[in-house]
This record gives C-alpha cells, structure tokens and sequence, in this order.
C-alpha cells in the first residue's frame, strides 16, 4: 500500500479520529477515497457503527496499523478517512469570515469551530498562513471545516477585487475604531469581519479601506488570544 | 544549585519566558525567589529593561542554563522566574467564575487571560483539576493568573457553603435554559457563572439549584470549545 507522509501539495488529506471521519461520511462521502482501521482494537457500539455506515456507501475499509505509523496518528485514534481535497469558492451573498496570515493550525480549526457555530460558511484566508487542509487543522475543526467554503488569496488586495462592495470590518486598535456591540448591531448584510495574524496583528493601513472594531478589554492583559477574539466577535455578528 | 522538578506539590512554581517573568515582577515581586537567566545569550533591549527592574527590586539572578533543562523551557524562553505559590481567597462581594474540574492547562491558562480581560478577579476550581499553578497553565494564562484569586473547592456543594446566597448560572443545556443573552442583560450584582469539565460538562442535577443558560449555536457542531464558550459568557457578562 503506497501512503506518502502527508505535504502541503499532497492530493489528499486525512480525518484522524472515528468521530471526525464520521462528520465527513455524514458531510461529503463523495470525497473518500478510502477508511483505515486499526486491526488491533475491539470494536465498539460507535465505532461499529460508523463502519455500518461506511459499508452501505460502498466505501473501500483497508485494516492496516501503517498509515496511523505514517500520519503518527496517537493511540487513542482507532480510524482514518483519506479524502481528496475540495477547492471551494466563497458565496458572495453571504458574510464571510477573513483571515489574514494566520499561523496556527489549533487557532484556525478551533476558529472554523466556532464559525460554523455561530451561521458563518465562508472563510478566506490571505496567504502565507498555515495549511487550512493539514491533517491539525482539521481536528482543531472538529470536522467543522467539512461545512465551510475556504479560499486562498494571495493578499488582500486580490480578496478585495474579487469580492467588490462588501463592508469591511478590520479587528485593530486605532483611533475611530468602533466598539464591537455597536459594529454588530448596525451591520449590513454581505459584510466581512477580517482579523490579522496571531503575534502581529492587522497592519495599521487597513484602517483606511475598514471600518475598524475593538473588544473592549482591561488594561491589564495585552490581547486576547486569536481564536477568543475572533469567536466573541463571530458571536456577536452571529447568523443564528 | 539544588532544583528539583515541577510538582504539583511544590511550594513553588515558575514563569518560563521572559514577558512572563516581567508580568510577575511588575505584579507581585514579593514572591519571586529567584530569576534565572540563560548563559549563552545576547542580551537585547526588552531583556536589558527586564533585567534593570530586576536589579532595581534587589531580585536574585542567576545564570544558569541547568533550570531550562530541568523545567524542560523551549529554546525561545531565556528568563525564567521561581516564586512562592500563593493562596487567595475568593472576594464575596464580586462575581465568580466558577470552573468544575477542568483537565486542560492550555484552556484553564486562556480562561484566565479572557477572565482578567473582561474584569473578573475571581475563579473557583472545583477539584479534581489540573494544577493552576503548572508552569503550562501560568505560561497559557500570559501571565493573567497574577491578577487573579484562585481557590480550590472540593466540590460545589463545599464552594456553596463558602459563598452562600448568591445567583448561580450555570453553562448548560437542558429545557428551562436561557437564552445567554437575556442572562446577561439581567445578571445581578455577585453572581457566579458556572462551566463543565471540557468532555463531561456540567451533571443534570446542577440545573436543581442554578438558573440554566445557553449559547446559541448551529446544529452543525456538537459543542465550543471550553475555553471558547467560557470567554464567550464572560465577554458578555463582562464588569468593564
């Protein structure tokens, strides 16, 4: 059986746990290409039953401990979806949810968590920034990102022709900026909420083409962490 | 130089990284033991300011790369700072988070960080719990946990008698929840707000004696994550 460590450019991505692999049989089976089971475990009332699901769609179910030892799947990981990956554009008529430069796959998945949660389907993300299709970032998601569009764009600017006339929403600190609850209550539809890099944050320009929105906050911590702030503000804005 | 490992027993604890270790010094110098200081470093601007204030406050620094190994600190920490664990009470006149057993540092750490944002000075920890005084949880909290009084309750029924008559919300989902907007909008004065172990939450029977609330959230994710939940309600509970 030929299975390469997963890359960036690989074809394939990989659901690493029963419960997430379930998500995606319930989501997109069409984009299985294949399930892996540990041959060494018992299985369960749970786990029996994905695998009765799997069957009926005439999914291919490979016993093999070798991609768990390939994709270093921990212990506690008993199945493997290996799926192709799904090129999605964004709505246009819809809030999108944008990114830029985000580097942590746990921040990002736990952010696709919670967009889904709060109505949002749509999120782009301004390159460079982690690999939205890494294995890490889909567990953080907990197969949220199977309910997702997410685009790449290779700066703001592309984003920005690509998706004219929308109201931008830029989470910074600055002079003019607007206190959440206010942003939230007076949004118009097909808006976007667009928040910066973990460490650096949005640089200062954005606050020239956005309407810039602060968290209001206590002197005595610095920020809040990236997936807090932007889930308080996915909140706020809720679709739901 | 004697320095066994963290335990949760220790009567100290550490702050591994040098913006944590200046948090401690501007807050609570008084229980710094000692710093420590890597050998083989060059000492640039922000560490030569931290360094001063250490000096200024007559603080012990020692340059030693042995406590790195031991506390097994990453390459980017080069300052690491011992203090006496200290107990605190709860204040009865303010609100309270109140966190029932909590088994992620990284999640108890950004609690703290999204509590002290949102101005509460309060957490109880219903044990048992991972340690809050873990360098993981001080090092997740960026340095919030100094801002904060923490105590451990063995369980709620002990945290009730210790803090009688005060309205208690708990985090949860069951028919007589309310909406969590609506339960902010109506909080009075000394209130707790109650939240579930990640994995379990909160035991049905909490519902007998605490008004019950929701965060509303698509049918699409099973749940938030904890500490995503957690700043969620405190954000809109918030006392600034």
């Amino acid at each position: 059986m030929k299975l390469p460590r997963y890359k960036r450019d690989s074809l394939v991505s990989y659901t690493l746990g029963a419960t997430l692999t379930y998500e995606l049989i319930k989501t997109a089976p069409e984009q299985i290409t294949r399930i892996f089971l540990r041959p060494d475990i018992e299985i369960g009332h749970d786990l029996s039953r994905i695998i009765s699901e799997a069957k009926r769609l005439k999914l291919d179910i490979i016993e093999s401990q070798k991609p768990f030892n390939v994709l270093n799947a921990k212990g506690d990981c008993l199945m493997i979806a290996e799926f192709n990956k799904h090129s999605s554009e964004l709505n246009h008529r819809e809030p999108h949810v944008v990114l830029v430069n985000p580097s942590d796959a746990g921040n990002l998945g736990t952010i696709m968590r919670s967009a889904v949660a709060f109505g949002f389907k749509n999120i782009a993300i301004i390159t460079p920034a982690v690999d939205f299709y890494a294995p890490k970032t889909i567990r953080a998601s907990m197969g949220a990102i199977f309910h997702l569009n997410v685009q790449e764009f290779s700066s703001i600017d592309e984003y920005r022709q690509q998706n004219p006339e929308r109201p931008l929403y830029a989470f910074m600190l600055n002079s003019t900026a607007q206190h959440l609850a206010e942003a939230a209550q007076s949004a118009p539809d097909n808006y976007s909420l667009i928040f910066g890099n973990e460490a650096a944050g949005l640089p200062a320009n954005y606050a020239d083409f956005c309407q810039s929105v602060f968290i209001p906050q206590s002197q005595y911590v610095d920020s809040l962490n990236l997936s807090i702030a932007t889930s308080i503000a996915l909140y706020s804005f809720r679709q739901i």
